[in-house]
């Protein structure tokens, strides 16, 4: 079965950030991997899209009450109605994590994440722990976390 | 995107129902839907067979902390660590719902689903409430389930 | 340190149920347990109130995002943003539970319940399992349900 | 009603983290307010201690499956059975929280308050962010966070 990899990042986040996580996608997909994410806009939009340019499978875990909620690049949307405690859904669902940028809703995932002892992959993001991998570029994020689960 | 079918049932069930799920996961397969289920064995683990026998997509909302716990048959597994509570989640995420026999966690399923008016389709399971949709076979189960979503 | 009651049932409900219901209050107060329960109207209510009324303790386990949806008799609101997913912690939070009438929601309840081995006292309910100790007064049913946990 | 104010931490700590959260819970009980916390060892039963010291209530928001994994000084145990999603309600129950010290599940519980706009009063804690109001003792940390619910 497909490597499952998360992409976490806030729904409002800048135009570099869009980029980054788009390339981000089309890596994540390019290596067959299945793109685990929020399943909203921001970077879990643009990570989607990526992936879906590359013709990859979009994993949404949505906070909400309906699947209409996701973003136009999810083909498997899961509907929680946890609103954020899903955070710690998409954290457990994915085998590494990359965090693009992200606000307080990232952190918390970043968090979970260290706790659990899922690999964590940083671009641009929090740097509140030695244990997330900083890297420079999209590709690099994702040789990285593939290469973190085959350990 | 592809629809999104939940069938639900016990861990542990009748020869019969293990053959009822899987022809029911054939079915949801030839009709290019997704399988939502909880992931484990008995009654998901049939349907998820029937649905890759036919070359489907199946999801498996698990209740524990590892993606290990699912069947050999779930394409994606979610890993959720809620227990019970995931119950919920093969609910919300669900268009329709198919439900096979099943026990006490089935039973919470099916009401959860009434409670938010997801459609459900019976096959020889709990006669709790005229809202559920008896039928007799597993073809009359996915086609009723396909014609309520599209209502 | 008390006991914990939970007393399950609709938002809406007959009068009769009410008075039961408040009923069912007073006697678990003055038998100096806490009531737990889902802490909006209806049943919810009217056993808070009556436990109030004796000077006890209630605890509302509230579906939505704020304190200030619960009514006006819970002394401890825990607010969960789980919507129904919360209907599992008021059920594992009670050593016992009382269910009077009740509709899909609280039948899902005494589903979870049933799975889990938690007794399960009810007044007019659901009748779907012989595992539901069915009584006829509210004094009766507070008695059964501490008989229950001290077993 | 009493005001609830939440204490967060880990569950091994330093010695002198636990003297802080023991006065903190001292502090909490003398101003009439409920402790509400993650129910489990460290902080969380220093900060018990402490309130039941002054015969104060608390609430054990646990993990786990079972009301017997909290700590002794917790009055009020709610079972969540959601592991590490608890964290959430812990939060979302708080009108303000008080972090002590604390690894990346406090990290996490932070995250999500100022994600919610739930105020923090930090002592030795995290410095992720200028939202949490650092202070020097527990007497300052409940008098700062009573304030800062009155607002």
């Amino acid at each position: 079965m497909p490597l499952q990899i998360g992409v976490i990042g806030a729904g409002e986040c800048s135009k570099e950030a869009v980029l980054l996580a788009e390339e981000v996608g089309k890596e994540i997909a390019g290596n067959g991997a299945v793109l685990i994410c929020g399943g909203l806009g921001g970077i879990m939009e643009a990570a989607a899209r990526g992936v879906r340019q590359e013709g990859g499978v979009t994993v949404g875990i949505l906070p909400g009450f309906s699947a209409e909620e996701d973003n136009p690049f999810i083909v498997i949307p899961i509907v929680t109605g946890l609103s954020h405690a899903r955070n710690v859904l998409v954290v457990r669902s994915s085998q590494a994590l990359i965090a693009i940028e992200g606000g307080y809703g990232t952190l918390s995932e970043i968090s979970i994440a260290l706790k659990l002892g899922i690999p964590v992959v940083g671009l641009h993001t929090w740097e509140v722990s030695a244990n997330i991998i900083m890297v420079d570029t999209p590709k690099e994020a994702v040789k990285k976390a593939l290469s973190l689960i085959k350990k």
